[in-house]
Formats: C-alpha cells, sequence, structure tokens
C-alpha cells in the first residue's frame, strides 16, 4: 500500500520541515548569544543532527521513504530504487520543507538574534561554511561525507530508512559522520538542508544579518550529488 | 485488559513523580553549588531529562498510558485517543505527582540549597525561566516546542507512548527538543512540569531560596497546550 | 534451565568484576592525572557507568541473574524473586568479583598513581565519597537513588535484568540515576561496588593514597539496603 | 549461504576502511588545528570510534563476519569461530583497509595538516601512543583492553557480530572501553587500527609531521593479540 507521489511528496516536505526546525535549531542554541544551551560545543551539535535526522525520517515515514535529501534521491534514483519521476517533486518538497524549517528557526530564536552581534554564527545557524576556506578541499570533504552516508544507508538498511528501527540506526550515521568527517564544513552532505535555509537567510529580516555567502554555496550543492552518486555505485558494484 | 481511571491517574501520578525527580534533579546536579555534576552542562541536562522521561514512562506503563503531561492528555482528548473522563483525574495526577517530586529533589540535594547563593540556579532546579523575557517570543516557544513534541509522539507511536521500546524513542524526542528548542525557555513543554515544581518552590522552607517567579508562570501552561492541540491537529490532517 | 547456585554465583562473580573494573576504571580515566581521559567530565563519567553495567550484566547473563549488587539481590529476595539461599552466596562472590575489578584498574592506570598527588582523586577512583559531607543527608541520598534503581529495574525487567535488550535498558537507568541523583554522594547505589574496591583501596601498595575513609563507608552499604527494600515494597503495593 | 573466504576478506577491507576513516577521522576533528570539531574531548572521541566500529561492522556484514581486527580474527580462529584459512587473508585485507582508510582521513582534512603545528597530535591522528612511556605497562594496558573486548564479544554476541542489533552493541563496548581503559595509551586493542594508519603516516607527504614513533609500535600489536587470545579463553572455560 504505497501513496501516491504527491503524497510521498508531502512526506518529503514535512519530514525534512522537521529535520532542519531541529537541525539549525541545535546550531542556533550552540551558537547565539544568551541562550540556553551557549557553548555546549561539537557533541551537542552532532548528537543533535542526528536527532533531528531520526525525527525527520519519523515524522514522514507514515507518508513516504523519508529521504529528505536530495542526494539521497539522486543516488537512489541512480540505482533503481526510486523512480525517475519522484525526483523532481521530491526534491521540490525537501527544499520548501528545509525553508520553512528555517523560517521557523528564525520564529523560535526571535530575541536572539537582535543579541548576536557574530554575523557569522547567524549565518552558521542557515547554512554551512568551511572551517578554511580551499574551495576544492571543501568539495571533497562534502564528496566523501555524503559518499560515507550513502553506502552506509545502503548497506544498513537496504534503502529502507523507515522500516522499524532503522530511523534511530539513520541517526547514528548522521551523528558518526559529523563527528568524523564534519569538522572541515560543517556536514551539509544534503543540498537542501544548506540550500533552503540559505534562502532563508537571504529573504527574512533577521536582526544583525550580514551577507548569505553565495560564493561558497554551489560547494555543499554539488559535493553531496557527486559523492552520494559514487556511494551508490560502490555499493551496487559489491558482491 | 484496561485498569480503571483511578488506577490509570495513580500510573501519571507515579510516572511524573519519577520524571520530576530526576528531571529536576539533573538540573539541580548541574547548577548547585559544590555537587559532583557543577557545570556538567547542556548535554548532561538534555540526556538527563530524556533518560526522565523514558524512566517515567517505563515505571507507569503497568498502569497507564503514561501522558505524564496535561498538553499530552489535551491534545490526545482532542483527537479520540483519550476519554474526556480521563483529563481532569489525569492531570490532578500529574500535578501531584510532579509536586512530589519536586520534594523529593528537595531532600536529596539537602545540603546544597545552603552552600547555593545564586537564587535564579535554585529557581531553575524547580521550574523553567526565559533565557530573554520577551512574553510573546517565550509563548512562541513554548508553543512550537510542544507542536514538535505532540506530533512526533503522535507519528512515532500513534499514542502509545508506553509499547515495546517506545519507551526509549519518547527520551529521545525530549533530548532532541532539549538540543534544539529548549535553549530559548528552558523547555517546559508541560505545565505539569513547571507548574508542579514552582508550587513546590513556593511553600517549602529552601535555603536561599528568593521569589517564584509567578508572573511567569502562565507561560509554560498556555504555550504547551495550544502547541499541543495544533500539533495533534497537523497529525490527522495530514494522510 | 537453571544454573545451580554455585554457577550462578560465579556468574556474579564475573559481572561485578567487569562492572568495577569499566566502573571504577572511567573514574580513573577522568580524575588520574595525565591520562588522555583528564577532565573529560560528569557526562563521561555517567555515561562510563552505564556502560559498566550494561557490559557487566551481559558479561555474566550466561551463568546468573546478573544482579552485580547486593542490595538487588536483598531486595529481590525480599519479594521472592530470588531464594534466600542464594543471597550469601551472591554477595560474596559480588564483593570478591568488586575487590579484583579494582585491582585491574590499579595494574590498568599504573603510571598514572605515581603521576597523581591528589589523595581524594585516588581514593575517589575506588570508592565514593560525599561533595558535602553530612551523614545523615548522604544516607537519603543514597537511600533515594536506591530506591529509584530497584523501583525501576522492578518496573522496566520485571527482575528480569538479561532478557533481550534489557541489559541495554539497566544501564540507561544507571546512566539516569547518575545523572540526576549521583551529584550529591557520587551514586554507589551498591555496597559492593562501594566496599570491595574500598577494602582494595586499603591494602593495595598503592602510590600516593592517603587514608581509606572507613568512617563514610556505612553510609553506601547501609543507605542502598534499605532504599532497595523500600524500592521493591513500592513496586508489590501498586496494583 | 556463506561467502565464499575472498568476498569474506573483501568484507573485511571494506569494514575497516570505514571503521579507520571515521575512527581516525574523529581523532583529527578533535586534535587538528581550525577544525569545528577542534577541543570537543574525550566524550567526542570515545563516542566516534563507538560509531565507527557500529558502522564498520554494519557496512562489510553483507559481505563477511566483520571482524575488523586482527586481535578478533587470531582468537576467534583459536577457539574454532573462524577457519585458521580465513586468518591471513582476513589479516591482509584488515592492514590494506587500514591503510586506505587513513589515506581518506588525509585528505578529508586536507587544509588542516598545514595549518597544525603540534606533531603529536598530527601523529596522534593516525596512531595510538602512550599518556605514560612505561613499555611494559603500556603493554598491559592494551593487552587488559582487548582482553575485556573479546571475551565482552563472545560473551555478548557469542561471535556473531554481525547479526540483527549487534553491530550497535559492538559499538557499545567499543566505546565502553575507550572511556573506562582507554585513557592511558588510547586503545588500540586492534593492531590493524594501529599499525596500517601508522604507515600511512609514515609514507604519506603530509604537512609538519614528525616521525612514526616506531619504538611503540610492537605494543598496540602484541598485547592485543595475547589480551585477545586470553579474554577467548576465559570465555571457552566459563561453564
Amino acid at each position: 500500500m504505497e501513496h501516491s507521489i504527491m503524497v510521498q511528496a508531502l512526506g518529503e516536505l514535512v519530514g525534512t520541515f522537521i529535520l532542519v526546525l531541529l537541525g539549525d535549531g541545535v546550531v542556533a542554541g550552540v551558537s547565539l548569544a544568551k541562550t540556553k544551551a551557549n557553548g555546549a560545543g561539537w557533541v551537542a551539535i552532532t548528537l543533535g543532527w542526528g536527532f533531528a535526522v531520526t525525527l525527520g525520517v519519523y515524522t514522514s515515514a507514515f507518508m513516504g521513504p523519508a529521504h529528505l535529501n536530495p542526494a539521497v534521491t539522486i543516488a537512489f534514483a541512480m540505482i533503481g530504487k526510486t523512480p525517475w519521476a519522484a525526483v523532481v517533486p521530491f526534491i521540490i518538497a525537501q527544499m520548501i520543507g528545509a525553508f520553512l524549517g528555517a523560517v521557523v528557526v528564525w520564529i523560535q530564536y526571535y530575541p536572539h538574534w537582535q543579541a548576536t552581534k557574530d554575523q557569522a554564527a547567524i549565518l552558521g545557524t542557515f547554512a554551512t561554511g568551511p572551517a578554511i576556506r580551499s574551495p576544492f578541499a571543501n568539495l571533497m570533504s562534502e564528496l566523501i561525507g555524503t559518499f560515507v552516508l550513502i553506502f552506509a544507508l545502503l548497506a544498513l538498511t537496504r534503502g529502507e530508512l523507515t522500516a522499524g528501527l532503522n530511523p534511530l540506526v539513520v541517526g547514528v550515521v548522521i551523528t558518526a559522520i559529523g563527528l568524523s568527517l564534519g569538522g572541515t564544513t560543517g556536514y551539509a552532505i544534503n543540498p537542501a538542508r544548506d540550500l533552503g535555509p540559505r534562502i532563508a537567510h537571504a529573504v527574512l529580516p533577521i536582526a544583525n544579518k550580514g551577507d548569505s555567502d553565495w560564493s561558497y554555496s554551489w560547494i555543499p550543492v554539488v559535493g553531496p550529488i557527486i559523492g552520494g552518486i559514487l556511494g551508490a555505485l560502490l555499493f551496487v558494484v559489491l558482491p
């Protein structure tokens, strides 16, 4: 009993909304001034993003396959796990969900933007940025991170992200990648997670915001898509 | 084989007692002077509250549905998951359990109230307070947090909080909301969890205590109730 | 197919050995000078003790019921879950296992005792001590912690600590109690866990050690036994 | 339906590659200059290594038994759980996988080697080293850690590391050993995990690197092999 592609896309929208609300939320809590979570550190951020993905998957699982990530959708389509007809609707839904999640993060932390003077911290709540700016190295980082993501998701779940306790396992994969590979670029490993909130940062009237660093914005789109395809290919060539 | 409403309400009392004993306990450990947990930080607090809810659910599961939260009870009644006749008994039981849990926290940390000079730390052990005081923004924060809570609980467990490993999953939801959305108001997301211990703070002869901040006390009651109803409505309108 | 009491007691010895080796080990790592874990904090200690209990239960589950704690054995005997004939052999085995675990911790961290000048840190690796010395309050702390422990173990597992994923759940209970109630006395909540290593501290030729604080040693024995009995009684009187 | 030894060895290679990529990756994130994870501490490292092993086991489970560690392979062969014919192919595969994982860590953190002036931090990303240099004590540390590892793996999984949720349980064992016993030597507890990346450190043109500390390199090989055999023997002599 599979839902229509439109219902599945609605699931992508809802799940990505929860994903970005909780994921960008933990960064806001740790980074913005005067929050109770201020300075809670990298363990808080990586656990928070893992839980964000787990809850994103769970809260959309009754509607669709819970990709919540264009790199997952494209890689799964490449190897025949997702119909090509679903790719564009899913990606549009993921982008809308990610944008809306970022809007609610803005509301949730409303008084804290005014209290935060660090423009990089404000942008970092929405979009990723490199620890050391070096486009080729940064692209490789996102590529490697997403390569591991897609290979691990396929090996662990055979692509069934929503079955049984798999949403918890998917969260473990995200936390593991964050801890081990995230320190270089902030592990977007998901074009929608980065681009949707970056657009929200650009259009919302956020107090104290600076520019949206568009010169970097192609890296967390291109790196994850290439890395994801390579990870899926490795999985299919292995016995 | 369902128990009578009175036995179920006893379960709410016991579970909320454990919930507040462990939840307020972790805040006491991190915040009060001279404890071994002093300064353990936000990760300790959010993990501790997650485990507190997990154990609260488990320790009342043999008696009732383990709502442990008036916002859950009201939202579940709105959508027909809980009989309306249970609402008032459950809320009274939750309030009594939360009050008693706070009393035992006072006993558990008895020598540490005398050692703690910070009145805000003492009140913060019992009741929540805003990082930046702004009533409308604080209300929105509690509303959004509880909206995510109820929507996630319904999506993850269909309202069966006590079945199988669901108590662990419920704890994950609480920790996730704490990490991602809790930094603004301390995530009461539960009127009984806030009001019961606030009354305990007001009536107990706690060394060095200040006032109980009654002007804020309506926000962690009204916000969670509205947010919970909205979360339940979203769940029922989705396919 | 239940083993004889002697085999079960051997299981208690092995499980308590692993429990104390890993539990005292994490305190040594965090507290002793020049370790790589030095200063890792309360989250490390509470997670470490939770995992220590989980592994202690798992590694003795093929031989016996994995109480690993005289307060558990006595409380379970009180309510008929454990035969009285097992109580003395189990407690002797738990004491021997705890002593041996502490001996191996001494070997594991051998060069670090010489490097550590703080006698309280050295004793704290083996035995618990109060954050604020106050015998009646300290006794109440150990009583309340063990009350929650036994009530939660019975509610969660019906006393079957080794079945299925229960060893993980038992570890969660230990970490939760540590985070929420442990900051006052260091949560012995287990007479063998405290007394066995305290004897090891007294008899081993540990570099830089001070006295073994025998005046405190009755509290983590008496408090847990009384608290455990009360927790078991609450469980049996509830419907 | 068991795969041939060559396919199983390919599984060892892939799993050890993921293991070292994520495990050395978390150390790089915490230790190298200017990363976002810099200073995240011992909890991050021990969680990261636990997740690394979990993902290493999961990502090779469809090909082989996921030992990912010569000490596991040898100990399991000693007690008849693994055919002796598999030992040499498995160890060669584990060494290659560990070397390749270290190469990708070098790529992943490429700009950060140049930014890091501390040669010990760079070597520590690849290979373990003692907190206090004392060959016999260090050897005992690695022996005890691996003794616990093998005994716990056999007790918990009967040697079936890949079944059901066992990969998560194996990760818990690794994190537990890291927290409790790892502070002395950095818990190699795996000859391939230490020697493979040490060779990578020696041969790769890493910016700012110093020597590869070959005088220590025999300890994380010999200690784990002896400790693993002793842990397996304990398991088989127990009833």
